[in-house]
């Protein structure tokens, strides 16, 4: 099972082929075994398959072929609505408008949204999380009618594979893990962790298609510069509070 | 595999017995082979095995025993701060520190620590997720030496299980899926969605130990009152602006 995990690659591009409805439903009770805080499960989840709300969910999402390929695409999202219905028909006073009360929730429906991505790569399948979903969150609301007090976090799109994408690297293990405490990094810490990676051909070919000094300017300067980060931070920020979390 | 997902179950009771270091880097690594924002793993993983400083953190988790008792507990952190170096290293202009920053770095730590969790439990182990981390955060912050950029998002305490515990219950599939799009709930679906959980001899002693009219009550006077909820919203969002994401 181990290998499941080790051996994972995000996967781009499916074949035509659906994925049952009692195999989704499998994978998704499974994932709703996730640990929940409380067992409050403050999350729900959206399976979107037909063509019409795909093409709506598309351009929100840069238009990233992936969402209108994928037979199903899904979209996670925190969720104290329900719980807070259940609450007021029961004359019980909930009290999770907040930050806490989003943070909380975002929790859940992370949790519950890994959990699917193992179990359906466990079964054969492929999944890719579609990052642009805390970009657009507003439009996403919209288009998928989301209530006060839910908000999305994680969008992933599912399929069987086509092809077998290569795997890309990782920093070793002991860049990303402290002992007890966290120690933070040296400069030589930095050169040693990042060497491996900068000296990747296909980075350094990255590097070069994007005409810039060195892989990090790639990141800071064509992936996820600090203006988008800044805009669509004041836009997530929006959102979420337009939802109800209010902080 | 996907048995693994459906019959876990969160372990509050370990053995003695150690994890192995081999064991636990095979785990961690394992875990990091999730999906990860643009392949750029902002996240950091503290592994805490030291009696010292667990003893420093058992109050921080209200003294919930499992923190003193488990053999390992991980703190796995949003982390902005080791790629922020790096660019910083590469004459690269970071703009991360922000909401958008924080929620990203948030999802990145929530996914490798779900998938250590089923890592973990596929080997044999179990793990409780400890909520109080969103409670206490700027004092875990000192004591585990977080810098600017790294705000911890799940503990989870992790050792071989000592008896097996039931199985919760959770809500029918169909009360958190939604098709295409979001149908808000009906008052009528809360009922239904929600009466084989009140209906539990379980959860029917649980309302009349803490002497409630209901188990929703259970939630909002005793559990998750309006009141902490609030005051700890206000420290996360401390917490948080204080490591340096601003917003």
């Amino acid at each position: 099972m181990l290998d499941v995990l080790k051996n994972r690659r995000t996967v781009r591009k499916y074949t035509a082929d659906p994925i049952s409805e009692s195999l989704l439903n499998e994978l998704l009770e499974s994932a709703c075994r996730a640990s929940t805080t409380g067992n409050m499960q403050l999350y729900s989840i959206i399976a979107t398959t037909s063509d019409e709300v795909k093409a709506e969910l598309s351009p929100l999402h840069f238009n990233q072929p992936m969402i209108k390929q994928a037979p199903v695409v899904l979209t996670f999202c925190a969720d104290f609505n329900r719980f807070v219905m259940w609450c007021e028909a029961r004359n019980a006073t909930p009290g999770y408008d907040n930050f806490q009360g989003f943070v909380t929730a975002a929790i859940d429906a992370l949790l519950v949204a890994q959990t699917f991505c193992v179990a359906a790569e466990a079964k054969g399948l492929g999944v890719c999380y579609i990052g642009t979903v805390t970009y657009t969150t507003k439009a996403i609301n919209q288009v998928l009618n989301l209530p006060k007090l839910v908000v999305p976090l994680a969008t992933i799109t599912v399929g069987y594979p086509d092809g077998e994408p290569a795997q890309v690297e990782r920093l070793p293990l002991s860049a990303v893990l402290h002992k007890d405490r966290y120690v933070d990094y040296t400069a030589e810490d930095i050169e040693r962790y990042y060497q491996d990676k900068e000296a990747l051909p296909a980075n350094r070919k990255f590097v070069e298609e994007n005409k810039k000094e060195n892989l990090a300017q790639v990141f800071t300067d064509v992936r996820y510069t600090k203006d988008t980060f800044e805009k669509f931070s004041k836009e997530l920020l929006e959102a979420v509070r337009e939802q109800g979390y209010l902080f």
